[in-house]
């Protein structure tokens, strides 16, 4: 169990120590480069095959880290990427992540089996307002056990837009306790998304133990290399062609 | 299966003979009248147990039809609402319906074993749009197998603001082939709510098979009582208390 002392602590550590970087000057990535952090994203309800299709051959020619779709697309999506390098990210819970945990299980071990490689589960975001912890780390627990077992990623989405940032440590905590692989900023579709101050902090929280997804509201190149400069691993968006036709070289194109 | 003729044809039916109410001139309702119409909402992924408390406890105040509530609080509205007349509502596949069928089908189960007595669940909008006509007929039907089986009712939410006319419709026709009690206009997370226009077009399209549950945007009496002698026969909002306590007459309070 955290304290609210604990996670003071290290939000006061972190605006002591942390030098945000906010002018990406010195740090340059090219097309293949910047693209390798992307989760190529097109997770509206209203997405049609077609849109899937397109999603699907636009990841294989640019080179995305996956494609994060709906579960109802998985099997799609396994089938057009298949022996491809590109990764299948679904997402559980989403957007809201107020479901029974026996629903999230449920869902993931469909989407596994489907063929999914990559995991974006929504935690619930009441029970962490309510700090209870056990529940909330204990969920991600049952889904990254299920996901490391078959060699599948687990991200943890904690939707920072919602969270007072002692709650943005806390759940940075809980998911690096449960074994996540990632903790992801944000489903895109809440109040606001991903900030450099929010990874940063997040970041700082986890350390070298897992590793941020910064999500929502990503759209230009410029963007995309502050969240990487500030903490971020992996980038999710529907802006990818743009920003890979943006970055610093696109002579590898 | 239903041809693109069909739906046009009920459209230009409903276009010449439908004439919608814009003016609730004649039409009054009590506090306890209009609370009867109801489900006390609240769906937002970061509600904490302190506010679900209160919804259910405002809910057998004012006589609402039910509390509808995400999933992972079905448990706690069954213990808190036990014995009154106040109905359990969670919502299924919430609110993106991009799950797969098995998901919705163990989400159901769960929230039913939980204590749930009426399922709002939303279809797949994008098999919908890719014309999947027998995929989304047969995941309604086979949640309304299950709750009919369990005397649970069940609505189905087509999300009207991401539809054309033709999709309302088409909508609308499955949902009543699939034997669902209700037709729910909207999610309340989407583009848009419930129109009087889309809700006069529902009702004419199911007739006397199936209600219509108007949702998403209610929030006056004015409002509610124009989408009842349209055609609604449940609303959906989070402004419960202020629709009743401005009714027609607050004496029964």
């Amino acid at each position: 169990m955290f304290n609210k002392d604990n996670l003071t602590h290290i939000i006061n550590e972190f605006n002591g120590s942390f030098n945000l970087v906010s002018d990406p000057k010195n740090r340059h990535f090219n097309g293949k480069e910047i693209a390798g952090y992307i989760d190529h994203t097109l997770l509206k309800p209203d997405a049609v095959i077609s849109e899937i299709i397109t999603l699907c051959n636009e990841s294989k020619k640019y080179g995305f880290a996956s494609v994060c779709i709906n579960p109802s697309y998985v099997d799609l999506c396994t089938k057009l990427l298949f022996g491809s390098t590109v990764k299948v990210c679904t997402v559980i819970g989403f957007p809201f992540g107020a479901n029974e945990t026996a629903t999230k299980i449920d869902e993931a071990e469909l989407a596994i089996t489907s063929g999914a490689t990559e995991i974006d589960m929504v935690l619930n975001i009441g029970k962490l307002k309510d700090n209870e912890q056990d529940d909330v780390q204990t969920e991600i627990l049952s889904i990254s056990e299920l996901c490391h077992k078959n060699n599948v990623l687990l991200k943890v989405i904690i939707e920072t837009s919602l969270l007072k940032k002692e709650e943005i440590v806390l759940a940075s905590l809980l998911a690096l306790n449960a074994k996540a692989d990632f903790v992801k900023t944000s489903t895109g579709f809440s109040k606001g998304g991903a900030t450099i101050q929010d990874v940063a902090l997040m970041k700082f929280t986890v350390g070298n133990g897992a590793k941020i997804k910064a999500s929502g509201g990503i759209r230009s190149y410029e963007d995309a290399v502050l969240m990487i400069i500030n903490g971020a691993s992996r980038i999710g968006t529907s802006s990818g062609i743009n920003i890979v036709e943006k970055s610093a070289s696109q002579s590898d194109y």
